[in-house]
């Protein structure tokens, strides 16, 4: 099968797939999710995925009638069904399914799974970004189903012929529209504290743990957009992209003062992967 | 019928409807909506609703492929064909349908619609709120499917034995999870103004209007939640609700103190209502 949807134990092809019109999903966005990489049917760095998603839950109240490891058996199942050898692994859970109403309908949530062909960014390009105005809600720490304002600026970044769209709240950086934004400085790699104004990415996780590895210190604080320009590299990460570097922000050239301390970091993201999965060419 | 599900031409009874698990609607709550009360096949307003959803999908960049006329027609088409005598039709459009990506998928939008039985509140009865902090995008003036916020305010209410949680940023009162919120002070009708922070609610204008109608003076201004709860009446405005008396916020009492006056707005807006529809006993 090329591409496959799941929802609460029914499975098929990814586009013909159905669900209730009264899943909360489809009218409030009530919902959590989180999504991995799989090679070669090993789903990369799982257990941090399915850890983040029971938070994600947790945090907005969303009852999981499943267990972590029975979520992960799921996927383990439905990978092994897909044809392509990269895949991305997404799943959600919905807060259940009735008649429109605000307050929580009690009973089980829904679980629902998509798995297509991905690809794990080539860590050799650099891609450009353009910055927008970060109006949000105060929860982007809880990965969840309400994502306009991010589907717009990844629609404005399209159309600028750029990669992504950096978000700032006034002076200060906080993320980009799926991914993370962080800098290297005077040696020094800088990130937004994993606050209430950014996801907590696996791969930023992954980032701060491999600086440690290779000796590189670590700053998890607010950056300006003016420190965002004037970086000695400029780096997002993302569950497909790792760590990728920025050549150019709204036009303007941005990082390329540190290229070889960006390359052995991204190395090592990519060494670390290969061992994982045994993806080639690390 | 009890209750009635449309998706793009194809209908049916609501609990039994499917949806593509591909729409944009369920992954990114990628949307827009409206709402209006419907007696005995009379849609209350209907044209005051299908601008407001032409807008919110304008603002969003969501191309609607029918006329506003084509979408009053479906609806009242599918408003024939429900049972219950009183209402709420529901509709939303979301951003077409694919595999999940960010940026916009090109290609035609979905029109759902979803109507069920549903009542015009009493208003001689009075209902007590909380209070909690703002913490929603900045885009509350369009009628979006990204409600988690909302959703988690309107249990909050549901859990304290309260009706709504009204909204501020800060001290400034903003709106209700699922409901405009106004204050009379003076004998002055004194409502947040149409900007970021609030949805341009249609019985907030008819709040407006009737208070023009009556002599009442308009102040549309922000205000506090000091003054709310020191307000001589307080009143919330939906779809449904019109022009509902408060009594009680955060378990203290509250207005009270002009009833002539509230009583005069209330006893208006269920006349013009009447006369609209044929609703008995205003």
């Amino acid at each position: 099968m090329d591409a496959l949807g799941y929802y609460n134990g029914t499975w098929g092809p990814l586009d013909k797939m159905t669900v209730p019109m009264n899943d909360r999903g489809c009218y409030f966005g009530d919902g959590v999710y989180d999504a991995a990489i799989c090679y070669k049917k090993t789903i990369y760095l799982l257990d941090n995925h399915v850890q983040r998603f029971f938070n994600s839950a947790g945090l907005l109240e969303i009852t999981l009638d499943f267990t972590r490891e029975e979520l992960k058996s799921i996927l383990g199942d439905l990978v092994a069904k897909v044809d392509p050898e990269e895949v991305l692994v997404y799943w959600q859970a919905t807060r259940g399914t009735g008649r429109r109403n605000h307050a929580f309908p009690g009973g089980r949530s829904n679980l629902w799974v998509m798995i297509k062909a991905a690809s794990v960014a080539d860590l050799r390009k650099k891609v450009k970004l353009i910055t927008r105005e970060d109006t949000r809600f105060l929860h982007c720490n809880i990965k969840t189903l309400n994502l306009i304002p991010n589907v717009v600026a990844a629609q404005r970044a399209l159309e600028a012929g750029a990669h992504e769209t950096v978000f700032h709240r006034g002076n200060i950086v906080t993320e980009c529209a799926h991914s993370n934004v962080h800098i290297i400085k005077d040696g020094k790699f800088i990130t937004h504290p994993a606050d209430k104004y950014i996801l907590p990415g696996i791969a930023r996780s992954r980032l701060v743990q491999v600086c440690g590895k290779l000796g590189v210190p670590v700053e998890e604080r607010e950056f300006t957009v003016d420190e965002l320009f004037n970086a000695g590299e400029v780096l997002i990460s993302s569950t497909s992209t790792f760590g990728l570097g920025v050549d150019c922000i709204d036009g303007k050239p941005v990082g390329g003062k540190a290229p070889e301390l960006l390359k052995k970091i991204q190395d090592q993201l990519m060494r670390d992967f290969s061992e994982a999965t045994g993806y080639p060419g690390a």
